[in-house]
């Protein structure tokens, strides 16, 4: 017997529905890149994405077609969040932090057919050009309506491109499984895996994201997602704010401390969203220039564990409780949160902070389980540690264009990586990396790359890569090597030449945390022991 | 191309796993006939109603089949609530204040196989045996453990039941379209009209209540629903408290004012949901023996308008915000809901209040329109009223054994019957039930606003407006009033001259169409029977 509901499908559409008639009128403000601030709405952003999709069409995109994005946190991307998935075609998010080889191997791999690129950017894709296709299209995203830079060959000016553009006399009609989404993770070891989302996942994620104890936020709220829109959807905050008629704010590339904090005291944001490092330089930029930021209400941090000192400044120094998040591309990306004072304590009793180093219950939609090495499943003792996995609406199923992959071997349940213990409510604490990941400002860097390309540099024998906390950079990496001639070493400054070559700047190791060591430590499998490593690091015995 | 995500399907079984591992520890507590408090937990609930599905499965009852429920909020119905779909039947809750030919018309109508029955209520089922089906198993919830009452054929008890019951081996796999609840609506006119939510729908509608902006409840949250478990699911309740983990108390068949009163304080409730009627009757509590309601943040009020001056003295006697819902059984039901201070103003505010005189904006995930008579849309401009409209994915397609029906003639839409605006914000605001209308020489007139006006005169508890036959105005209002002092009622003159100051002479009743009674008819759910005020006085009866 089947129930008598309606057909509505859970599509991103739906969400541009609602921003566009029950909040036309709610506030999208974004930062240009001359510092200005640009103020529109969601009623206009649903307006020009509908010419967006006008044009897009009209550049051969069809449903199922990726386009990609290389942008900041802006008004024009969020129309093109909207326009890409309501077209059918799927909003291929590149991160601009990418080297040129990494994004021409990303855009190859996902078959872009269109670029949408910030005019700050356009210098990166025009480093790619010789490596990405020849028919691409490019749109130029320019504040100054100063036509499309002509670095890249045929690039259109966006702006005068929606002049044109007409809406599409009739939408498509979309299937809630149908791709939406396309985000790439920076991966552990070898290539960057693409996460596919669906519509379905998208709309649920973005209900899941709305829940009270999830992120919470409403349509009072004003949000400042300081996380990119390149970086997992911007944690979903685009699609959950339209939903819920959050103002929305977005700070374009203006990610510096003090500009933050002017953003926040400016529009009075309730509720903010980035890495640890960002909200150590807010706070930094606190402590230099008091600014009124009495209205934050929630600073959630994700994509690296929470310093517990970051969080106590925050709730000490500026009243705002801090509420640590977990998640990954694969998972949408929100799995578990803790809010301040989420189990009745006061958000500044120090048995609240140590409830919120934990990322604690899974969100309302997901389920979690931690397994030992024989896969089988660990009780929720708060002490038995096993590698997290989870299951969802809103989790991968398998990577984009990847026949089979370790991650989902287990059937039905997504194996993170991530060692954690579950205790008995059912909060989930993270212990350690499966794998050796380092972690800087929510990017990851594989050691596992860095020692490959170490090794062969002339003059290494041995090379091991693990991370140190870092105040700015979370973590940051640390070399180790041995070298072939115990006379002749090669110098740290010119390890991190040779690394230069083939990784962006921000996953090199500085000079000094290059070691040349006499033997690099071994498990008794003949593994490198990175644990002793990082014990003589944190005694600093390199 | 299609989305990587994981397929796990919509399904109550979902709500079940969560609140039986996540939640296990979080109490359930529920009044006993006796008045005593039973305390039980999700885990406790859980692993009951797993032992249910077992004895329910030994009973016959099959995937798709019908178990009804006549009963009072507990554990044992919540237990029911979890155990009938999970086993791929269908839950029917039959309202207990049916008579017991309509309880036997919805058994029969329903197909049900097995109710599960109060002690309590076992007469009504008892009265009703003549015209129930022989083959119907019945299922008696006692406190006392007494057995089954003998009254009726072959019963059994529910603790003995699930005292030798076994848990199934394996649980049916779920499609989250297929039929997890059945609810009856009472009507306006003619037989009872059958709601088939299907799981998708359920669990849907369990994450649009639990958003912000919707009912907005979490996992600290105290949760009171007063509003029945026979009644559109306590409003979906039982099911967002287990997905988000809120404690539950379930007030069982102690519905006076000074026993939820009582409840609110002992039990430190935070968000309670009823009727008008209820909170009325806790308030005049509240004016008798102050009791400290301090935890409770929000009371959730529905079924019916919400009188301002309730609203008004629930804020300045008790501190406690009202939050007015409108929905519909045929909407799983809520579809619409605006907070106190949920768009900043004070909740103590006058202009809040005001704003929260409309339900307001659709709940994330439901969409909204108002039509002419011509069946063409209306603009969202405040003033132009027509029926109201709702679409999206907990709100009915059919009629349970109806083939087709007028509320299903738009297609795609729902059809509410309420006569309502939508502001440019997409607030909407409901003028006037379809049907209550009174049309007066061509012009409407709102006997909602009639009854809204006289309620804030002195001296008056209740007000009801209905239309008479009028030779001159084709429809002229009648007024019927409770006195708050019976011994010093309002004259009909005072409360004419009263209105008078806020309506259009035309738009009056004459004073001798206004009626001091001494009760209001209501319905089996608690609303104003209009249609035996228009019997009645076309019996000249009032």
């Amino acid at each position: 017997m089947y129930g008598l509901m309606q057909e509505v499908p859970l599509t991103v559409d739906s969400i541009l529905r609602r921003a566009r008639s029950v909040f036309a009128a709610r506030e999208v403000v974004s930062r240009r890149d001359d510092g200005q601030l640009h103020r529109t709405s969601y009623g206009e952003v649903a307006a020009r994405a509908e010419r967006l999709m006008g044009a897009l069409h009209a550049l051969g995109v069809r449903p199922g077609d990726r386009v990609a994005t290389l942008a900041w946190n802006s008004h024009r991307h969020l129309e093109a969040y909207f326009a890409v998935p309501c077209l059918g075609a799927v909003l291929h998010t590149v991160n601009v932090r990418l080297t040129r080889e990494q994004i021409a191997w990303v855009v190859r791999h996902a078959g872009d057919r269109v670029v949408l690129v910030d005019r700050s950017l356009v210098p990166a894709l025009q480093a790619a050009l010789p490596d990405l296709p020849s028919d691409l299209r490019y749109v130029v995203f320019d504040d100054d309506g100063r036509g499309a830079a002509a670095a890249l060959p045929g690039a259109l000016d966006y702006e005068a491109l929606l002049a044109t553009a007409a809406p599409l006399p009739a939408l498509p009609v979309l299937d809630e499984r149908a791709a939406a989404g396309l985000c790439y993770t920076s991966g552990t070891t070898g290539e960057p895996k693409g996460v596919l989302y669906s519509h379905r996942s998208t709309v649920l994620h973005a209900f899941g994201c709305g829940m009270a104890d999830s992120l919470g936020i409403a349509q009072r709220d004003c949000v400042l997602p300081v996380v990119p829109m390149f970086h997992v959807n911007a944690w979903g905050l685009p699609y959950a704010c339209a939903l819920v008629g959050s103002k929305l704010v977005l700070p374009g590339s203006h990610l510096g401390g003090d500009a933050l904090a002017a953003l926040l005291e400016q529009e009075r944001v309730t509720f903010a969203a980035g890495v640890p490092t960002i909200w150590n330089l807010v706070l930094q930029s606190q402590r230099r220039r008091r600014r009124d930021l009495s209205a934050l209400r929630r600073i959630v941090l994700g994509g690296a564990p929470a310093p517990r000192a970051l969080v106590e400044a925050w709730q000490a120094e500026c009243g705002v409780p801090i509420t640590h998040a977990w998640g990954m591309t694969e998972t949408s990306p929100v799995g578990a949160c803790t809010h301040a004072g989420s189990t009745g304590l006061a958000p500044d009793d120090p048995a609240d902070f140590t409830l919120r180093e934990k990322p604690g219950r899974p969100v309302p939609g997901l389920e979690a389980k931690v397994v030992g090495d024989d896969g089988r499943e660990l009780p929720w003792d708060g002490a038995s540690s096993g590698e997290l996995c989870v299951r969802g609406p809103w989790v991968a199923s398998a990577y984009f264009g990847i026949a089979a992959h370790e991650a989902f071997a287990d059937a039905g349940w997504f194996r993170t990586g991530d060692m954690a213990t579950i205790d008995a409510d059912g909060r989930i604490a993270i212990t350690d990396r499966k794998k050796d990941l380092i972690k800087s400002r929510g990017e990851w860097i594989s050691s596992n790359a860095l020692e490959n390309a170490a090794l062969r540099c002339d003059g290494v024998l041995e090379a091991a890569v693990v991370a140190r906390p870092d105040a700015l950079r979370d973590e940051a990496p640390v070399l180790f090597v041995v070298a072939r001639d115990a006379a002749a070493p090669p110098s740290a400054h010119a390890l991190v030449a040779w690394l230069g070559a083939s990784f962006p700047r921000w996953q090199l190791p500085r000079p000094e945390d290059v070691h040349v060591v006499d033997a690099i430590p071994k498990t008794s499998v003949g593994k490198i022991d990175k644990k002793l490593l990082r014990r003589r690091l944190r005694e600093q015995q390199p």
